[in-house]
């Protein structure tokens, strides 16, 4: 290779193909219903073709596929793909072959030194959570570090000290139980619901040995909680305490947080999430855990959600502030949802009064991720079921012990999925004049 | 923003900006002795400095620090950094800020599609595996995949089933240890070394119920194994077993392999490794463990990881072959140290001879990642502190369960890093003659 390469055009030698690789590919037009990706499956051609959203299919994705039913199930958040595609040169990033192939970053850690600033930075400029006092850990998704803080938090693994008891309130997020019964440790065992234990709970008996979930806002029902059980440890989730997805109250200060890209930014491909710990010791048996699990974070991630951030803490306040942009989309859509869900006597969502918020240092309307659907009437006794005979799937309550009077439909994902999911509501909702479901139904 | 961008100089627009935030990082001269990153440290200028190899210091890296103790100790793969320095254009990815947000790939799947296929033209490409019946699980380096195949062979966790007993040959790689000890889970536990066993195996008394880890080539050996116990399922970690670290003498083809990129490509710090299963259901169960654990691997990962086999799988057999210019490297690495130690009885080394290698379709010289270090005079019964007492740092065996006679060097990182240790060495060697440890010395 020439010892200086030849610069071609703008400058640019060994970056140019690749950027013209990336832009080749998001120049490909796929009707505004789906994108290309640069490790899309190749067609004949040898070129990546068209993903579709859903409902939607075509070598461009221009032909909707009619009866097809909303797909109101998964927690992706791709609400937030336009604003990227809105910032497409501020969030870009190029990775040559080289970039960080030590299992070290700087000066020794498995973790970016800047990413781990930048993140402290965001926290203080958005006033979700107190960081000064805070050790960091990363994790792959805050999925990794669920089992990593049950871990961190239980009893030494010693014979002497029974396990810890890990428990959350209903409605709670499924991976909780699941992960922790799946990985089934010594130390620790899912030991069910937090009412069951709440009662023990006095000065008097405080029910230690504990390890407490709570989500807060919540997922499924988007309400902000706190830890109920006295003198054990908490773990609290703040996927979602993002100014586009709750209003702030105030920064939140618990000993054992959890934050995830995939809420924040949208994200969730990226597998990148963080814990804040008050304590050094629990802190450094969670990172002992990621360290032994997979020796840290993917650097590629790293530098990804580096970038990201950057853009989010440029933007912050100004016109094209990313929880502006996420709270306009949300809040519309929670506002369409209820006027159509208002004239239903059928089905009925979550009360969420305005509430201020020091982010916007306003009142806001509210911006939930999830609607957590109850099904009213009588015969209905599953509501998933009955969402489903109508063309709409959800994710049943009974992954959250909720029930199955409950059922959670997720308003996060793209526009074209709202969209369907708002047609296939309206018809239900305009079908119960007629005493039965609207014609899609088989199951009535 | 314009519906149409603006196109400047080459024809780029979007990803103009970030190319050059790349190549002017990589133009930054670090004197040959160390290396800039977009995600560095900023200092006041704004800017990433320099990050020095081991033994050198100044903004440029041009300082080498005096008395400076050579690192032997990890694994750090970096022999092959000049590979991609020359590989620069082809080898370079461009992530769009929108570059697959979602949870789910192609199809629904976590897994980038065209990695998958890559990976298996590459396995057929060099010979090394059999890919045709097995099914193929991505972890977070493969560091991940350990205890997922460790849950993926435990019995299914009811009371009835006695847990599965997880043991290694000594020298064992020390994380399939500490790792099956720190999840500990109530399905399997580790039973310590596969010899302890051994004699109970028999077709009349079968090992039934145990998971036994053989590495091949073995880390810190370097020797192809196979598993031992008749009747119990292996984990056969092929993390070395590429052209450039060991001959190849037939594609592997045991019901559970283990490979990462970190061996073959240097991408250490992409965290990305994968299984080759032959079992549906352990796949299946092994599948099961990630998606519960990190919900699939990085996707900026899976792309990165794409265009870098893509780059290898292009120039195999070619004038810039990765496996012969890592063969190379490792082989003069090899023979350079081999001429030194033969002047010592003071330490040995393990002994390699020349193998035919299916991928070259020639004998080749070894080219181990690791020296197995004995100190063979009886009053140096902790070699690892030899060493160190010549300024020499290395892996101490015991970590193997190999006893402190025996210590690792590992010959995979920097030219920095092998001509400081080669230079040390030189010096322990040299000193012999005068009866004791070189002037470093303060042990003796």
């Amino acid at each position: 290779p020439p010892a200086t390469p030849e610069r071609l055009g703008d400058g640019l030698s060994w970056a140019l193909q690749a950027a013209k690789e990336a832009e080749d590919v998001a120049a490909v037009d796929c009707s505004g219903h789906g994108s290309v990706f640069l490790d899309g499956v190749t067609g004949e051609d040898g070129r990546p073709g068209c993903e579709c959203n859903s409902c939607f299919s075509g070598p461009d994705c221009s032909v909707r596929i009619p009866n097809c039913a909303a797909d109101g199930q998964g927690g992706d958040p791709l609400f937030l793909e336009p604003y990227w595609k809105r910032h497409a040169a501020a969030s870009a990033v190029v990775f040559s072959g080289w970039h960080r192939l030590s299992y070290i970053t700087t000066d020794g850690h498995l973790k970016s030194v800047e990413l781990d600033r930048q993140i402290r930075r965001l926290h203080r400029a958005v006033g979700n959570a107190v960081v000064d006092d805070k050790y960091l850990v990363f994790g792959t998704g805050s999925t990794h570090l669920i089992n990593a803080l049950v871990y961190a938090l239980s009893p030494e693994g010693n014979a002497a000290s029974p396990p810890a008891s890990v428990v959350a309130t209903v409605p709670y997020f499924a991976m909780y139980k699941s992960q922790t019964v799946m990985f089934d440790g010594r130390e620790y065992r899912w030991d069910g619901t937090t009412a069951a234990w709440a009662n023990n709970n006095s000065s008097r008996n405080p029910t230690r040995g504990f390890i407490e979930f709570v989500t807060s806002p919540n997922n499924p029902d988007s309400t902000l909680h706190e830890p109920i059980l006295a003198g054990s440890s908490a773990i609290v989730d703040h996927a979602y305490y993002w100014p586009h997805l709750t209003h702030i109250p105030a920064p939140a200060d618990e000993d054992v947080m959890l934050f995830t890209t995939s809420k924040l930014s949208g994200h969730a491909g990226s597998r990148f999430g963080w814990a804040l710990v008050r304590d050094e010791k629990v802190a450094s048996r969670a990172i002992s855990y990621i360290e032994e699990s997979t020796v840290g974070t993917s650097r590629e991630t790293q530098l990804r959600v580096l970038k990201i951030l950057k853009v989010i803490l440029a933007n912050l306040h100004g016109k094209e502030d990313i929880f502006a942009f996420g709270y306009d989309v949300m809040s519309s859509r929670w506002r369409r949802l209820n006027a159509v869900v208002s004239r239903s006597t059928r089905i009925s969502l979550q009360k969420m009064p305005p509430q201020y918020c020091t982010y916007f240092n306003r009142i806001k309307e509210p911006s939930p991720a999830y609607a957590w659907v109850k099904c009213e009437w009588v015969e209905d006794d599953d509501c998933y079921e009955t969402l489903l005979a109508a063309g709409i799937n959800s994710l049943t309550g009974t992954v959250n012990e909720a029930g199955t009077r409950y059922t959670r439909l997720s308003l996060i994902k793209t526009q074209d999925d709202f969209d369907m999911l708002l047609e296939r509501i309206t018809e239900f909702v305009d079908a119960e004049k007629h005493g039965r479901a609207p014609a899609a139904s088989s199951s009535m």
